[in-house]
């Protein structure tokens, strides 16, 4: 792509590499026989659903009604909620769910009996299970309090309550900091999907688990017991990714290109447009220096980072410091474009809100 | 207002509280006669615009060349774009500059050399002085290359650069943990600019001085050398400003709606419908504990934070836990809204894109 049409920061998006990560997930899950339904918030994009629907894909997660009611609109006939059941959208809830098949996460009986009054068309129901990241869900050692709400679901008088299994998102797998750390938190949360279904199969079974995180997703290599898989990070990747062991640098699909607008001789530091509004403040600290990105140069067909000297060191709303080693700094002048790898590709893909590919120069938008 | 239209994260807006600090800070640049050219880049709202405009307000300052675009749609005619010239877009300034009195900063020949050769309607320009943020612009003691600088702004042959003075953001303010800690910054990006006039005076006088940053101008009482002040966040205030002493919690104008779609009474903690697309993961660190906001009570005219205890613990994209004290987490229930004062109300405003007035419930929208 010729960068010379490029004035603000902009969300680059190299095709190849996203539909490469894309089948070697779809592969995947076809190997381990997992239904294969990606969460769709990272990138929020019609195109790249046809993208994931090129590799097989009818089921999609959502994080939200709205992102379900535009993901319907382009259409997608079975989309899951995976959000802990909002009951002040109810309404809209019940309207989707007329037109679409709907999985929504249910946790307590209160929800569930909520929805049962107020809906008028049949969804689907996960109960969400804590499987150590704690933030959301029930623990699997809770069967006390996950018995009576299976109870509730499966009830003769719960029409519009279809309960379908269980839903995890192991994001505690987000403090590895190796592959070895992340096969460590897969398996944790395998021992307790399995030791759940002991307690539940004779009486429930046969359910469903599905479990969404990218990075078990990304390295595990054994699933029995999960019938289902949702990552969504790995259509893009990250830095955070790469540091913690789901992929390389080289996976990663997405970058930022901004403007030059300033040097500083005496600290190598460029000046850019590029700030908070654009990469979001998600930070990693490495070798001691906290950053919000990396600056890459791009190859053919993937992504380097440069120097490990030059990163962005530094986020105001619409500014950003480049810290640069001297043999960097001097490639660039005032008005040229750096390019940036984000650290969460999902909050700086949903603050940009487009993407742009590197190699047609074509422009893919989000929604909302 | 009735809480009971909310379904999503909503940024509510105290419009009584919020012309109560737009008031107080046009009078305070009144009495010390300085220019009041608010910052629009927290609101970013063409209404709120109006409201600064009650006050007198006849110049702003914004932070990229679509804002200023934005404001200049909606009448206003004397614009800073507060951010080191963007060449890459000289073509999207100089259309602009056809249209509205442009102000750039400008803070290399190289920079100065391009505008002259590339614009076809007279800007005009500030240096940007580096009075100790360490983020962009020269420092004053670098008069070596201010000075050429000025020379080349003034001369003849430059015809597009009208030189008007200098522009500092002291950002180092947000380092303050006290109005003292304030106050010091303040005197010291005074002394700096003072230096700087005795420099340059006798030579290049008269010139103007604009400052603009919340903390000095909101607890400054010396603004002697400086003709112009430049604030933003005063409009909304927020955490972070009252952190560091530059308001008080009753002084901040907006806060987030949130629906509680989760419970967790071992740990009482409430999951919420808001994450870090809603806040933005700016964060403060108090006590020991970083938050990203802090649950509020309303009263008739201002906010109170119900209970140290009660903070926003974690963010993912679209999840909030807030973690509460066992008399705050009593009080909520699933299908409840939760308010949450943000840290950083730019960020956040940005994120959310429009206001809904408390007592009204119209909605005021953002640009972009």
């Amino acid at each position: 792509m010729n960068h010379s049409s490029l004035s603000r920061p902009t969300l680059l998006l190299r095709k190849a590499i996203c539909r490469t990560n894309i089948r070697r997930m779809a592969q995947k899950a076809a190997e381990h026989d997992l239904q294969f339904k990606p969460h769709m918030k990272t990138h929020q994009s019609a195109e790249i659903g046809e993208w994931l629907r090129d590799y097989g894909t009818e089921a999609i997660t959502v994080s939200s009604v709205s992102m379900a009611a535009h993901f319907a609109r382009h259409g997608w006939h079975d989309i899951t909620i995976a959000f802990p059941c909002n009951l002040r959208e109810v309404a809209y809830i019940d309207s989707l769910a007329g037109n679409v098949s709907l999985t929504l996460l249910v946790n307590t009986l209160f929800t569930a009996r909520t929805l049962q009054k107020k809906l008028t068309h049949p969804v689907g129901v996960y109960i969400e299970l804590d499987t150590g990241a704690g933030r959301t869900g029930l623990r699997p050692s809770e069967v006390t309090r996950i018995t009576p709400l299976i109870d509730y679901l499966t009830g003769k008088e719960t029409d519009m309550l279809q309960w379908k299994g269980f839903y995890s998102h192991p994001g505690h797998s987000y403090n590895a900091r190796s592959e070895k750390d992340i096969r460590a938190v897969h398996q944790s949360v395998l021992n307790a999907i399995r030791s759940l279904r002991n307690e539940l199969d004779s009486v429930y079974g046969p359910f469903e688990v599905c479990i969404g995180n990218t990075p078990c997703c990304s390295t595990g290599t054994d699933f029995r017991g999960v019938d289902a898989i949702s990552p969504g990070n790995f259509v893009f990747y990250d830095l955070m990714q790469a540091r913690i062991g789901s992929c390389s640098t080289s996976d990663i699909a997405t970058a930022v290109a901004c403007p030059v607008v300033d040097r500083y001789t005496d600290r190598n530091q460029l000046a850019i447009y590029g700030g908070a509004i654009h990469f979001s403040k998600e930070s990693l600290t490495e070798n001691g220096a906290t950053h919000y990105g990396l600056a890459a140069c791009a190859k053919e067909q993937a992504w380097s980072v440069p120097d490990p000297g030059t990163y962005l060191m530094r986020l105001s709303q619409e500014h950003g410091l480049v810290q640069c080693s001297s043999r960097i700094f001097e490639r660039f002048s005032i008005g040229d474009i750096i390019t940036i790898l984000p650290v969460h590709s999902c909050l700086t893909a949903h603050l940009l809100g487009r993407f742009q590919l590197m190699k047609s120069g074509d422009k893919i938008e989000q929604f909302g």
